[in-house]
């Protein structure tokens, strides 16, 4: 007798074919997100792709339609999804200084404690439309905040936030080289990062030092998983 | 009769020859100048060179041996001759924070006065070896100097110094996108990164405004007219 339990489970559980379709298409985004952590987006090709997924180039087309749709689909994954856990984080912190802090030492600890994920971002660099559009909007919401309740000295906001990523990805390469430990990174940086946007010298040192709230998981985070869990 | 001027005129006076050739020279030299600029230095090829410059292709191994070496010519030019003038500046200068407060000024002036030669540093990138050589080399003795004397709070030189460029990259992007005043730039970012290196909010503006040392022509200068004088 069949239980309803166990038609739920059948109905649920994807067949062998989406099972071995999935575990290429992760294959696919694992070396994508690996060649561009190594070399940038330019050394993404479909021939280097599929040798290493173990697949027939042809069959690459299956998955996705060109190599711009594999780079796009990992910097949606990574970035995206990065992004999206940023505005979370954001919208629970009240004050723009502590909330600049948070992102920015959530962005360095990330980074060195996954160097893939830290050099892929090093890689696409601060002009790349992907990282300056959902970092740089991110920033600059949170600096607009700042220099409007008056936390912040600052002339204009998107050049401020422009500096500060053009500051962040200086530092993280920095940061990659040095394998430096990720907590002090990410103080030290945060400080003068404070410092900047106009705090004094002790303020930037404690809002830097505070206890960091957690990076708040989000629903479409598993997507990451795709690319992310070791095969 | 031929007086004794007339001999040493005739003699310093370079021939015809010389002439075209040192005139071709400036202009392919101009023109990799002015693709290095607008599209970076992938964007130069012999072929456009030699069109621009209304040569034969042919012709440009007369005066250069590959695309590689006019863009390092053009790199020399411009990025070599602006470090040996900072280093006449930053040698006159006892503070090291009034020597990087001019330094910074400097660079966002010139950038903002002559956009082609801003937006040529801004395509090189903080990630070039003539950028991050040339310029970080100064960053980092000018932040050793602060260190050394207590006048700055950073952790390493090599990452601050990086840091600063990555910053100064960012910033030149924007400002020169906005085509802003250069004078108000180079004070609100040069604040901004006194700042970050520790000064308080007071003490880096009234250092960022004080009355900024000229930059000190070179002797070898005059190697520049060669691109930069107009045609």
């Amino acid at each position: 007798m069949t239980r309803p339990e166990d038609l739920t489970d059948a109905g649920a559980r994807p067949g062998l074919r989406e099972r071995k379709a999935f575990a290429t298409k992760r294959r696919l985004l694992a070396a994508a997100l690996d060649l561009m952590a190594r070399e940038g987006s330019d050394g993404v090709t479909i021939a280097i792709l599929a040798d290493r997924s173990d697949i027939a180039v042809g069959t690459f087309y299956n998955y996705f339609s060109s190599r711009e749709s594999i780079i796009d689909a990992v910097v949606e994954l990574e970035v995206g999804t990065m992004g999206r856990r940023l505005d979370a984080l954001i919208s629970s912190i009240a004050d723009p200084a502590d909330a600049f802090a948070a992102v920015l030492r959530h962005l360095v600890r990330t980074a060195l404690n996954d160097p893939v994920w830290g050099w892929l971002i090093v890689r696409l660099g601060p002009e790349s439309p992907a990282v300056s559009e959902i970092f740089g909007r991110r920033f600059e919401s949170v600096l607009e905040a700042g220099l409007r309740n008056g936390r912040f000295l600052l002339t204009d906001v998107p050049t401020a936030a422009a500096v500060a990523l053009g500051s962040l990805l200086a530092a993280l390469r920095a940061y990659l080289e040095q394998e430096r430990s990720p907590g002090a990174a990410a103080t030290e940086f945060t400080e003068s990062q404070l410092r900047a946007a106009g705090l004094g010298v002790e303020e930037a040192a404690r809002i830097a030092a505070r206890r960091l709230p957690e990076l708040p998981v989000i629903a479409d985070q598993g997507a990451l998983s795709i690319a992310r869990i070791p095969l």
